[in-house]
C-alpha cells in the first residue's frame, strides 16, 4: 500500500527520520555520559518505546499511569512516572505494575508518599520514589531544599517505598543551587542520592553540567535533538510527523480549505498550525474544528478540489494524540500501522 | 455506583440539565417556526442524538463522514453532512449510507458535485446536495449569488442528484441579500429552493429572519440556547458537562496542581480553562499538557491532595473529542457511560 492510498486527513510518519533522530539523540547522551530515559508521552505507541530501548535508552518515563499500563503490557520493564499518584484506584493500579516491572513515581507531598507506602504495604510490593523539585517551573515540586530534606526523611522510613532520589522539570542552569543544595542535605542525613533526574528535549547538556544522573526526552522523536519552537523550525528531514490532507475547497483566490481543523492537528500552540512539505511558501493561518484555512497566496501553484498536501503538525504530541492510528512509512510506501495504544489514557 | 467512586479525571454530564438544555431548544424551535437540525459533532454520541430527534429535531448534523457512518449505525436516518465530500474512498462510503439513509452533503465546486453525481450513478443511489454560500465567514462556500447559480444549474442536470437549498453558516443578519438573491436567481431558473440551512447556537432568531427552513444547532447541548464566550457564561445550571479533577499538588499558597491539563480539557480557547462548581472564585490560569495550574489564592479553602474538584470546561467540544466514554449522571449516580462513539473519525 502506498501512502497515495490513503484516505485524508492522515497522520503518518517517515520511519527514516523517525529512526535517525532515535538513533541520534541515543548517541548524544551517550557522548555526553548522561542516561537518556525515553519520554514516551509523545508517541504512546509501544514499539517506538522499544526502538527507543534498543537504540540505547537507559529506560522509559510515562505521565500517566494508564500509559505506563500499555507500556509494561507490551513487555518494557523500567519506567518512571514523574506524576504524584494519588487515589486509591490508581494507587492499586500503581502497585500491580510494580509487580511486574520496576516503577518509580514522583512524590511532592506527605499524603502522596504515604498513600503509596499503604499500598505498597498491602500489597507487597516496592514502589520507587523520587522527590520532585520545583526549580523555577513552578509547577508541582517541593519549594525548597529543606522541603526536599523533609519529605526525603519521610520516605526512607516508609515501608514499602525505595527511596531513588530527586527530578525536576526542565533542566535549566539557574536550578544549579537547589540541586546542590538537596544533595548536600540529603547526603548530611546520610541518605543516598542514586537519581538525580532532569528533563526536557535540547537541554541534555544543562542537565549533564547539573550534575544529573539521566535526562528524559520525549519530543526529540518528532522534533530531533533541538526544540521546535515556530514554524520556521519545522522541516522534513527532521520532523517525521505529518498529516496527509485534501484540498475540499478553493473559494477564493489565495485561500483554499484543507480536510484538518483543530480536532486533527489540536488547537495548540496558535498559527501558524504547519509546514507544508510540498508547497513551503503556503500557510496554515486559521482553523475551525473540522476545517484548516490556508493562505496560498503566496504561491505560483494552482490548487485544485482533491489535491493532497502534506502538512508536518507543530505541537507534533497533541496532534498524534487525536488520532488512533499513525501510518509508519518509508519511500512512499506504508510499512506499519500502528495503534496509538496510549492515546486517551488520561487517568 | 455513585460519581465519587470514579477515578479522575473523568468526564461526567449532569442529565437533568442536558434533557433540560436538549427540550428548552427544540420547544424554542418550534415556537418559532423554523425546524431544528441538531448538529451532533458537539457530542458524537447516538444516544443523544435520538434525544435531539425524539424532543423535536428534524434530523441531525455530523461534520464528518466517519461520524455520520457511526450515526446511521445507530438507526438515524436523515442526516446532513455540510462538508465537501471528496476522493474515491470518502465517495464510496458516501454511497453506501445513501443506501440506508437519507443524506444531504455540502457541495461549493463543480469538481466535488462531479465526484458525487460519478460514485451514485456507479453504485445507483441518490445523494441530496445543498449549494454551500459564503456570506462572510470566509470558509467554504460560493463567493456570489450568481457563482450559486451556476453551481445549481450543474447540480440539476447531474444524475443521482437531488438539489435540495442552500446552506451557510453561521447566520448572520448580513447574509440576507446573499440568500435572497441567490433564491430570487435559483427560482427565476426554475430551480425549486426546499432547503434554506442555517446555523450557529443563539442564532435561531436570526435565521428565520433570514428565511432559513432549518437552522443547525449543536452546542446548546452543553450551553444551553446562548453561546458560551467566557468563564463567565459557564454555570452549572446550564452546563451539563464537567470534569471531574483530583488536586495531585498543593506545592505553594495560593496554587494548586490537577490531575488534568491540556490533553485533558483541550487546549483551545486559552485562559481561563473553566469554571469549578464547588469553589467558583479559583482560576485555572495555566495547562501544561497533563496538569492543570491553579490559581487559589481568592479562596478562604485550604486544598489538600486527594480532594476532588469538579470543573466545567470552556470549549465543551474540543475536551469531550479527547476522551473514549461519557458518564451520565443524576443526583450523584452514575445512570449511563455511553461510549463517545464519534469521537477520532477525522475522516
Amino acid at each position: 500500500m502506498l501512502v497515495d492510498d490513503l484516505d485524508t486527513p492522515v497522520v503518518i510518519c517517515d520511519l527514516d527520520v523517525l529512526e535517525r533522530n532515535i538513533h541520534e539523540m541515543a548517541a548524544f547522551c551517550r557522548d555526553l555520559g548522561i542516561s537518556l530515559r525515553a519520554h514516551t508521552k509523545s508517541h504512546k505507541i509501544p514499539e517506538i518505546a522499544h526502538w527507543q530501548l534498543t537504540s540505547g535508552a537507559a529506560g522509559i518515563c510515562c505521565q500517566k499511569l494508564g500509559e505506563a499500563e500499555v507500556m509494561v503490557a507490551a513487555g518494557i520493564r523500567d519506567i518512571l512516572i514523574p506524576y504524584n499518584i494519588v487515589g486509591r484506584a490508581k494507587l492499586e493500579r500503581l502497585a500491580r505494575l510494580a509487580r511486574r516491572a520496576t516503577i518509580t513515581v514522583a512524590v511532592d507531598s506527605e499524603e502522596t508518599a504515604r498513600g503509596l507506602a499503604e499500598q505498597a504495604q498491602a500489597d507487597d510490593v516496592r514502589v520507587g520514589v523520587v522527590v520532585e523539585l520545583d526549580t523555577g517551573a513552578r509547577r508541582c515540586g517541593v519549594q525548597s531544599p529543606e522541603e526536599a530534606r523533609v519529605l526525603a526523611r519521610t520516605l526512607v522510613r516508609l515501608p514499602g517505598i525505595d527511596f531513588r532520589g530527586v527530578m525536576t522539570y526542565p533542566s535549566r542552569p539557574e536550578a544549579r543551587s537547589f540541586l546542590e543544595e538537596t544533595i548536600r542535605l540529603l547526603e548530611a542525613d546520610g541518605i543516598p542520592v542514586s537519581v538525580v533526574s532532569g528533563g526536557g528535549t535540547g537541554l541534555e547538556v544543562v542537565s549533564k553540567e547539573l550534575g544529573c544522573t539521566e535526562h528524559r526526552s520525549g519530543s526529540y522523536v518528532w522534533e530531533g535533538r533541538t526544540r521546535v519552537h515556530s514554524r520556521d523550525d519545522l522541516h522534513p528531514d527532521r520532523c517525521p510527523l505529518r498529516v496527509v490532507c485534501t484540498v475540499v475547497s478553493t473559494p477564493a483566490p489565495g485561500r483554499i480549505i484543507i480536510d484538518g481543523g483543530m480536532k486533527t492537528f489540536a488547537s495548540y500552540p496558535p498559527v501558524p498550525y504547519g509546514y507544508c512539505v510540498e508547497y513551503p511558501e503556503i500557510q496554515i493561518y486559521a482553523m475551525s474544528v473540522e476545517h484548516g484555512h490556508v493562505d496560498t497566496s503566496a504561491s505560483s501553484h494552482r490548487f485544485r478540489v482533491g489535491e493532497r498536501l502534506t502538512v508536518i503538525p507543530l505541537h507534533q504530541e497533541m496532534c498524534l494524540n487525536l488520532h488512533d492510528e499513525l501510518v509508519g512509512v518509508r519511500d512512499g510506501k506504508v510499512e506499519v500501522i500502528w495503534p496509538v495504544a496510549g492515546r486517551g489514557k488520561v487517568r
